[in-house]
């Protein structure tokens, strides 16, 4: 017996043996005899809140199952979302108000019964496809593997089950060339293997930009997108399909040639974003070692229109996508394309922002000059950005590493996380709970707007003297002064300070 | 004898054996009794046009003498100032403008003689700091070095003729230290051999952006500037020289922490832009491997304002500066802060840059399929950037060598040069001329405002068929279908067209 436990409630489900749940997808079709039926597959963070987006598009014309597999991972979620309880705890109000009106209109079920798939109009593949690294203990990336098997898995179970009219959309994230070589030759031949015609099918491409954290519905409905169609069918037909979803008259939809067009414009996108943000994580150090506050040079820089959009230093980057998707663009190149290249500097950025938790480690130590043994470490975010509830490959995650490896106590604080999956760890959402636990060292380890700004400032103030570690410039020169006359504060990328 | 040509008119000078020229000095110093004396070492494409920014600078209160070495490079820019033509051919009219004004005020004088130090208030470095690039003949970068030797010597001629109040000015991009660590040292080193106080020595560090072309004054004049001083009184003074020279009101001095900082600065936002023209060089050249049209993918990822920043597909990068600042960094952080890195993406970009020419080549032989043997081939620019005259490190520089490598007879054209300092070639600078040549290839190599446009592809319509390679995106896409109607329209990073 497998058992699948949702980690906010504890709750356990069973995991079924028996995968039948045709009756309760008839009963949701009966009810919704008159909408389209729309399935996406995969109920993560993409997906479950696409579900959302699609049934409560405007005109009311769809019904939406969202589909994941009956595993130990998920199960729990398909379980939660017929409960009434969206499974993501996220800041946007308007998730919590999508997914109640999609209840009480009843145009949204979860399963995982591949029946569903027959059913469908529209398939939209909101699956993962990771990218597997090899690192050293000093994270030093020495390689990496892309591993197709599951993603072509989830194609061939699409293949043995759709309509041979369905629109297929991707919008997973997928080495570029994907579409083409996999998705496409599977699908075909799956419904030639039935005995139907490939003609009729419509495969498209659109990639979303989802961002979890306040504007989470908005990311996918008030977003610019771009798509593109495996033909000339599939392109009018994905673009009719995304008008009725995406709010198209303030954010135009753009066309590409192809789909190897539109997915190498997501990884082109996310590699872009990498790349700079490794260029400041890279010149933070050498600013560190030569004593320079890279702050207000790049401050000074950016009054440079063509420079506008360079970044600040930090610990690094986390997330689902910036951490791999260069690695997957750079994998196609060579694997899908042929190329004797690799996308050298997509790699190094990888590379370099996968060590910063590590240099902003040994930086502390530096700094610190006692050893951690026993001594009380407190994090400020676990989560891999400012404000969201993400915690994927979060910078945090490496630098907690280093940080027990020196068998320091850590404990945790988080607003938007009570349990760090990642790490199997509890995590105190009450930050004044958090600071009463008398530090020694505390630790900026996530942007949250939460440790920002003059009501912070005091409240570390009142705390007894700590060394005080800023990872992420959470502090003007000004409060950092002030912080000075009462704890050893240092800012990572300051130099001197 | 030693003569120095003049490469625009071949006028010959003898250089002088008796380096004296201690009377023309005090003939100019006479006329200029009530004014300060500025002296400006270099007297290349930032010295030359610094002298006259700082002749011309409000308030008439500035005598400014250039000075540069007296050998066959350089002696005749030297007498040529002198002789009332101005070394450079620049687009911009304030040039010859700012120069006339000078020559008429009596302010402005050349000389090779170091006695010109001993008379200056202020001194401005603006000699060149070079890196010396070992690459294979596929121009792969297999390392480089710095070597400070020739800037030590130009230091120590500074400290062995200054006077002991005089404020030294370095505008030379160096690596992020020079000031404290060799600057510095060699001047109060040098004063105190002389038994000069040192305490009264200013040294300020401030970096040019100037980009010789049509607004070559103002990019000096009214541009943002940064600044440091190694020391508080130098930083004081540094600003209030400054604000005489450039228009501080409209563009605010920044002030940074130390000569660190400002010389980081330079290096930073020069390694940022080769970063980011590498990035998408590398990626049009994936591009082209998988068949997708670059332009319209970034086009597509413009729209993010985040993403405003990302470059276009193009040749690669050239110019004296991109192509050796980030080595510059690099090179200062593991050899004045003993770093055991590099600055690896810095270091990779610009590998990456430097390599693109020979792809370029190497893809453009996939496409035209023919011996290049004897084919007469025509290059459209020869200089490193759009509408500048500028030709040090042109990409087309090597992407010359590719072609006269495959035994084409190759003629050039450009507007702005009519000689090829770097390859000893005389260039053609009347379109039409060049455009009668009948060539069978046609190679868009710089990207003139010449080369754009309704005309331009007119004329181009009226050739016979030829093979158009244009490598950095000149045309739209419509006038590429144009165009294809009668030649072979090949555009670099477009995939199929």
């Amino acid at each position: 017996m497998k058992l699948s436990t949702n980690p906010t409630t504890n709750k356990q489900y069973i995991v079924p043996d028996e995968l039948d749940d045709s009756d309760g997808i008839n009963r949701f079709l009966e009810s919704n005899r008159s909408r389209k039926i729309i399935v996406v597959q995969g109920l993560g963070f993409v997906g479950a809140v696409m579900c959302l987006v699609c049934a409560n598009a405007p005109g009311n014309n769809y019904a939406v199952i969202g589909i994941d597999l009956p595993d130990e991972n998920t199960y729990w979620k398909i379980r939660t979302l017929n409960e009434g309880v969206f499974p993501l705890t996220a800041e946007d109000p308007k998730i919590e108000q999508f997914y109640r009106e999609a209840l009480r209109k009843n145009v949204f079920y979860a399963t995982y019964d591949t029946y569903a798939y027959s059913v469908a109009d529209v398939i939209i593949v909101d699956i993962n496809l990771d990218v597997q690294k090899h690192s050293d203990p000093q994270m030093e990336l020495l390689g990496y593997d892309v591993d197709l098997s599951g993603f072509k898995k989830a194609m061939m179970t699409i293949g043995d089950n759709c309509k041979e009219s369905a629109l297929v959309l991707v919008e997973t994230t997928v080495p570029p060339g994907t579409c083409e070589k996999v998705v496409f030759p599977i699908l075909t031949e799956k419904l030639k293997l039935r005995g139907l015609s490939a003609e009729k099918l419509l495969l498209g491409h659109s990639y979303e930009r989802v961002m979890p954290g306040p504007q989470y519905i908005d990311s996918i409905q008030s977003f610019y997108r771009v798509y593109s169609g495996i033909d000339e069918r599939s392109a009018i037909a994905t673009e009719a399909f995304l008008r009725t979803i995406i709010r198209t008259d303030e954010y135009p939809l753009t066309r590409l040639g192809n789909t190897k067009a539109t997915e190498m414009a997501k990884v082109l996108e996310n590699s872009y974003r990498a790349m700079n943000i490794a260029f400041i994580v890279e010149w933070s150090r050498f600013a560190e070692e030569a004593g320079v506050n890279l702050y207000e040079v790049v401050r000074a820089i950016r009054m440079r229109p063509t420079h506008s959009n360079m970044m600040l230093p930090g610990v690094g980057v986390g997330g689902y996508c910036l951490t791999k998707d260069p690695l997957l663009a750079s994998w196609s190149r060579q694997n899908f394309f042929g190329s004797d290249s690799a996308l050298r500097q997509s790699e190094v950025a990888v590379a370099i922002n996968d060590k910063m938790p590590e240099f902003a480690f040994r930086h502390f130590n530096l700094q610190f000059k006692q050893s951690l043994k026993s001594k009380s470490v407190l994090f400020l975010g676990v989560s891999y950005r400012g404000d969201v509830g993400d915690t994927r490959y979060a910078p945090a995650a490496l630098l907690f590493d280093c940080f027990s490896s020196a068998e320091a106590k850590v404990t945790l604080h988080d607003p938007y996380v009570n349990f760090w999956e990642e790490k199997q760890l509890k995590v105190e959402t009450n930050l004044d709970v958090a600071l009463s636990c008398h530090p020694t060292v505390l630790i900026i380890s996530a942007g949250h707007s939460l440790y920002k700004g003059a009501q912070f400032v005091d409240a570390l103030l009142a705390l007894p003297p700590l060394f005080l570690y800023d990872t992420l410039g959470m502090f003007s020169e000004s409060e950092l002064s002030t912080l000075q006359r009462t704890h050893t504060v240092k800012s990572l990328g300051r130099g001197d300070i």
